[in-house]
């Protein structure tokens, strides 16, 4: 049984790989998007021009290895699981990135809408995909980022059922956190959003609505990710999407109020 | 009588110069700082890391003179006045800046805390510098920021004398507001930030408190500027402080719910 943070890291340390929703309820979650120094004025200027899908909690300096966010900390290798990104496109998936990580590598990490579902649990507001036993489902959608430098690229989002007369609950519980993402960007009809088939998300696993559920879409941090296939950079790293890193910080630390 | 954000912005655009805590009630202010771009990463960087003095609302491309923030806006006329910045001196300050703005100028437009005032207004919070027609007191403390590559320099702060009994409620107005500094860093006694006395303040009016006051210190957007004394940069520029850019931009939209 994973009861610590640091316990869930040594475990991905270790190779297990594994979808960390709902692992170690209570603390904060993140995603990551490593590039060369090159690249990471675009990427932070992205981040801050699309806070919603690219809340930054923290942007390492050069080559750095460790991140404010979890003690003892070795971020090229405490995911569960990575994707390498060569001029673009997918050349490969790893459970750590030691021998590839360079000098120049600056990581951004970055909120991750898990976060909210503790609270979101905490209230009584069931979350489907947990239910189920899957992975979160994510959609790239027809809406547009707005561009930084070099960097454009559609919005992401994940999607969660949520049952209708719990939307308002689910919606005011996570604006109240910014951090990681906040509130929904849309609930409802899936085909505003360019998304033609629920049971087809591009990234994590399809889940089953119960009678009554209402899909609601936030934005979510795989939304860099979509940016790689556009900017193709010639090198970058990524996390695994649904495999995150489980950080020391609380959650609480994250919410306004 | 200014009724209208872009009614202000055209009276500093034409040479008046004012204070702009409480103008065009409604409409969020900004503070400026605009640096070589090759000074841009670490300054987005910087603000990144210190979120609560530096909330970064726009960066504007190299060169560029407009923002999204405000319709037709030159941001190099229309705040009140400016600072200009020579090898981290101060070298003069002006009205405009049009014939100093180099093509690789970046500037970030950073949110300010004249955005919650009125909020805290609406609520029947008194505001004391408002009261008696002064600028609002700000203060260099001792607390140091979270250095970013070559940036590194003190917390600068605004001070609010606050009716004891209203503090909690001015304390939950302003953490709803997290784009332009959200609640306080500190309420009480002054020492503990460094500050010796509150009648000298380092920028802006000092401000005399009512009996049954407590000083109460939000971050604030001159942090960037103690960094320039710091830093140094062979070029900047930044807002005269207290003297801000009126936005288009509704407070509510800088809201948590």
């Amino acid at each position: 049984m994973i009861a610590t943070a640091a316990e869930a890291r040594a475990l991905f340390r270790s190779g297990t790989v594994a979808a960390t929703s709902g692992w170690v309820p209570g603390k904060t979650q993140v995603n990551l998007i490593a590039v060369p120094a090159g690249w990471a004025y675009d990427m932070l200027l992205y981040a801050q021009r699309n806070p919603k899908p690219c809340p930054v909690l923290d942007v390492t300096d050069p080559g750095a290895t460790g991140t404010i966010l979890a003690d003892d900390t070795d971020i090229r290798t405490d995911f569960p699981a990575y994707r390498v990104w060569r001029d673009g496109v997918l050349a490969e998936e790893r459970t750590d990135v030691v021998d590839l990580w360079r000098d120049d590598m600056v990581a951004f990490l970055i909120g991750c809408s898990f976060t909210f579902e503790a609270d979101l649990a905490a209230a009584g507001i069931p979350l489907r995909h947990n239910e189920q036993g899957r992975n979160v489902p994510m959609y790239v959608t027809t809406r547009q980022c707005r561009p930084a430098g070099r960097l454009h690229g559609p919005l992401v989002v994940s999607m969660r059922p949520i049952p209708a007369d719990r939307v308002a609950e689910a919606t005011a519980l996570s604006a109240r956190m910014p951090g990681v993402h906040g509130a929904p960007v849309h609930a409802g009809d899936p085909e505003e959003l360019g998304i033609e088939d629920l049971d087809r998300p591009d990234f994590g696993d399809s889940v089953r609505p119960e009678p009554g559920d209402v899909p609601v879409f936030w934005a979510c941090g795989v939304t860099p990710q979509s940016v790689v296939a556009t900017m193709k950079p010639e090198f970058c790293i990524t996390h695994y999407p649904g495999c995150m890193l489980v950080t020391d910080r609380k959650n609480s630390e994250f919410a306004i109020m």
